[in-house]
């Protein structure tokens, strides 16, 4: 391809709204452009890049035998009634009437329409197993669309569908679906982790994230040292290096002491000359589920002082749909009669939860639930009930990993795939049912799969760039090679330009070839914007000495290379990558 | 491929909604399946097709060094507004507004959204010609969905657009798309006709369809006996194969006779012994562009009774943006004194436009508007003046051929591709400019070029069958070969499908296997059903014997084959395909 002859406009600045590199390299170097917040044109390049990832998509989820269709983007709001999900999809499911008063959405996932697909045609235990899948566009109407591709309205996602007789047949499909997952992410040339996560409102209780690893990325991740456990932050499992206790001994008698101004940890540890882990702080939250709208009940959660609490684990611990909300200082000062700060769990008629790094506290110090007071030397058991222990912080670098090998440390990802053991959530709703061996209906058991196509590719430029522009691998480059033709206009450049072109084509190399006419140091920037795994320089002066350079954007290395030597030196750039 | 673990269900009898042959076979063929009305799911065989259809489409555009990119399906109406139309566009555009209030449409055409993306990307005169496509999914609100994938209401299409600098370079990228056009279509296989046609409401003067020949095709097309000439009945010119000519001579005196009850031609014709084509019939439209909304102007067009007016050619002629409505009887009374019947040009002071097959038409036969009265005699010019004479009819079977070329037939097809010269509609409203070679800035010359992918699929389908199903071309097909695996349960028969299945595969010869648990019956009818090109019978008796079944789909052929030579044979059926 010739850029004389392709659409492909490069731009010195991203504009302001670009927050994050990938964002900025991909509205630089043309390869998408906004048309409105979160909706963007792909432009040639970056479709290449995204024709290349679904066919590796395509290749893996064939090999497992996944059955491919293409379901509808506007869906009747029938379907997602029955599932309860028009109205539980809250407003980023985007809903329109037609001109006939119908009401539709656009799908921003499709359960409820393979469900329906599969409802009326699976009779028999003999249909299973069975994995549908797709690539389409979809839509999440997010209500402030930003980074790109990374959050944008308007996406490019393959999502996959299971149909089991059983739980375990679903899992085995699961994890199928799983080693699918990790051969796509092999092959794509990015550093990845798969992470358990949580399942959030959409069902089961078996999930796992592919995060590929980039500093800005959104998501923090645990990791072990040692091993290769991974967990998102939110779920990743909280085990004190060394089993923590503090004030041992006898249980000393209940003391309070004035703390006037002391309203954070950090101050009263100052002040009473605590560490703030030893210290205990009390959280409170409200469990409004299942009750009254105008109810709720609220729950007392305790933890060391140096800990972070995690609402995700109270809500899995508790078995609740969502994450619990924190009291507010209003809610706290009427519950205990005190603001957050001098609050604790002494006197209070509430369930108190309280985090496993408690379990060895003696004698300890807390909120009085008087403004400004504190107690010291309490003791659970004896001054209030602990109604349970359990894992409620967040992890730290430096626990124990939780399968035992090594520690864990903190890094960041972005998630670009998600899979799913859902259970029979959607079959149940949706009245999806295949006879058993005894002839005996039985709920199909689903999972789903999804993978993020937009947002792998910038994912991929987030994970992988420079200064100077765009590091592709090998697998999503829009092309392998980009030719800088510095004299477009010499006949026995272009002569050695279309002999290598040819040459490197046969190889099933793919070529770029910048015949622009532009200044030698405005394609080289380009090519590095563009960022395509090798760059070749061939102007007049190298060929009348035979020579042509030879670069590979990677490691940025040059090479003055023999014209007949080219293409066996690019294929050794590429077949190192 | 095998049945088995795939997604494929056949149904033996089509829904009651599914009204013509094609809609009929894709549903019992699970190759579609409905969601809603003129929504569906394009199952594993479809998509087989589609993808075919889009890298043929692929491969003869990018041979024309178009640029693939792919715009959003969503976009806003900002862009709509700019070029008005947001209103123009009617129902048709399914407009909706986002969480935050923001007005946006499903994209059923891109015009807009392209030229938005070009114009700030095109700089100069340099940078054209530049044609840009894209393959998608679009949605129009059809009030009245039917026949599967030919009216539905979202749908794949391809869209391009071309922008050149000046009319004569936009026209030449018109006749390349038209080339690639062509290309596409014959490598299909199929039957078709490239027609001259009416531009609609997008712009421009120039435009042609291309449209697959099937009796049932909605359009109807007249095509010259003895040339390649094709044109939409819409549009086509109407010429007398012999000048006609009638009630030659002087003038002679104006009468009223009474005509009580004969509100017809024929009922006329019939009583006053005069053949239907020499009488005269008026007809009354309303011309209200331009007026305010409650006023219209009428026009009378005369033409020969056995002749049917043609709206299309009077908005043409008169340069109109739709075609002008009829009035209504009340109308034709408040505006004639009499109903219609019984109306004629006499005594109005209206503009009176006549079919050029009255040029030479005397003392002949019209309404006196007076109800049940007619005028004879009636001479133009002396008796009422005409405004202009001009092609106003149908042309029909039997008329020149207007390349002087044989007579015209009706023939009926599908329109599955449209292309258009443009002009400047959008450009200029949307300011799409480039300077030119003296640094001046230009607005943009457009073409917009459309091909039905979904369509085209039903529609080769529409195009062949028989009574037991679908007759694919061997492009379109979605394997090549059906193999019946007779008894799957016999080892020596299954190996005998694998070898054949391998040799066949090494000649990139595509293989569906039915492995399922079936009586042969019913693998046969699913066979002719879903529409292969070959099947092939392998069964435990004919192993025994060494020999296969080699049917072709097309023709009904059945030939018993040594296993040895079934490759060959499969590959000279598809070669004679």
């Amino acid at each position: 391809m010739k850029w004389s002859k392709t659409h492909l406009h490069t731009l010195r600045e991203a504009p302001s709204d670009a927050e994050i590199t990938s964002h900025q390299l991909f509205i630089r170097g043309g390869y998408i452009k906004k048309l409105a917040p979160g909706i963007y044109t792909y432009g040639v390049m970056a479709l290449r890049s995204i024709r290349k990832l679904e066919k590796i998509i395509r290749e893996e989820l064939d090999n497992i035998e996944c059955s491919e269709v293409l379901m509808p983007m506007v869906q009747p709001a029938e379907i997602w009634k029955e599932t309860h999900r028009w109205s539980e999809m809250g407003d980023g499911l985007l809903k329109f009437k037609n001109r006939n008063d119908h009401e539709f959405c656009l799908g921003a996932t499709h359960e409820e329409a393979i469900t329906d697909y599969i409802r009326h045609d699976l009779k028999s235990y003999k249909n299973l197993p069975m994995i549908i899948y797709q690539i389409q566009t979809k839509f999440r109407d997010e209500i402030r669309p930003r980074f790109g591709l990374m959050r944008g309205r308007e996406f490019i996602m393959k999502d996959a569908y299971s149909f089991d007789i059983d739980k375990e047949a679903a899992l085995q499909s699961y994890d199928k679906m799983h080693a699918a997952y990790v051969n796509i992410f092999n092959r794509l040339g990015l550093d990845f982790r798969v992470v358990k996560a949580d399942s959030g409102s959409i069902g089961g209780d078996t999930s796992e994230e592919f995060h590929v690893l980039a500093e800005s990325g959104e998501d923090q991740l645990m990791v072990s040292t040692e091993s290769d456990f991974a967990a998102n932050l939110e779920v990743c499992p909280a085990i004190d290096p060394v089993e923590a206790s503090y004030g041992g001994g006898e249980a000393l008698p209940l003391e309070e002491f004035p703390t006037p101004g002391l309203k954070t940890i950090a101050s009263l540890s100052e002040s009473v000359k605590i560490d703030q882990k030893n210290l205990v702080k009390t959280m409170f939250f409200s469990l409004s589920e299942g009750l009254e709208d105008d109810k709720s009940k609220p729950i007392a959660v305790l933890l060391r002082g140096d800990d972070e609490v995690n609402p995700i684990k109270i809500k899995n611990h508790l078995g609740l749909s969502n994450p619990p909300l924190l009291l507010t200082e209003t809610e706290v000062q009427t519950l205990t009669g005190a603001l957050p700060g001098s609050c604790g769990p002494v006197g209070l008629d509430i369930p108190v939860y309280s985090d496993n790094g408690l379990k060895n506290y003696k004698n300890f110090t807390v909120g009085a639930n008087k403004n400004d007071v504190h107690l010291k030397n309490v003791n659970a058991g004896r001054d209030f009930q602990v109604t349970e222990y359990a894992d409620l912080r967040f992890a730290k670098s430096g626990d124990k990993s939780p399968d035992s090998k090594g520690v864990l440390k903190a890094i960041r990802g972005i998630e670009v795939g998600h899979i799913f053991y859902l259970g029979t959530k959607y079959s149940k709703a949706m009245k999806a049912q295949v006879l058993d061996q005894n002839g005996k209906a039985k709920t199909i058991e689903m999972g789903c799969y999804g993978l993020g196509v937009s947002r792998t590719i910038q994912a991929a430029v987030e994970q992988k760039n420079d200064s100077d522009g765009i590091i592709w691998s090998k697998a999503l480059a829009p092309f392998h090679v980009h030719i800088c033709n510095l004299d477009p206009k010499d006949s026995s450049v272009n002569s050695v330009v279309e002999s290598i072109t040819s040459d490197l084509e046969k190889k099933n190399i793919e070529v770029f070839i910048d015949d622009r006419k532009e200044r030698p140091g405005v394609k080289f920037k380009d090519a590095d914007l563009l960022g395509f795994p090798v760059r070749l320089t061939i102007g007049g002066k190298g060929v009348k000495e035979g020579t042509v350079d030879v670069v590979n954007r990677s490691t940025g290395n040059k090479k003055q290379v023999e014209i007949n030597n080219v293409s066996i030196e690019v294929e050794e750039i590429l077949n190192s990558l």
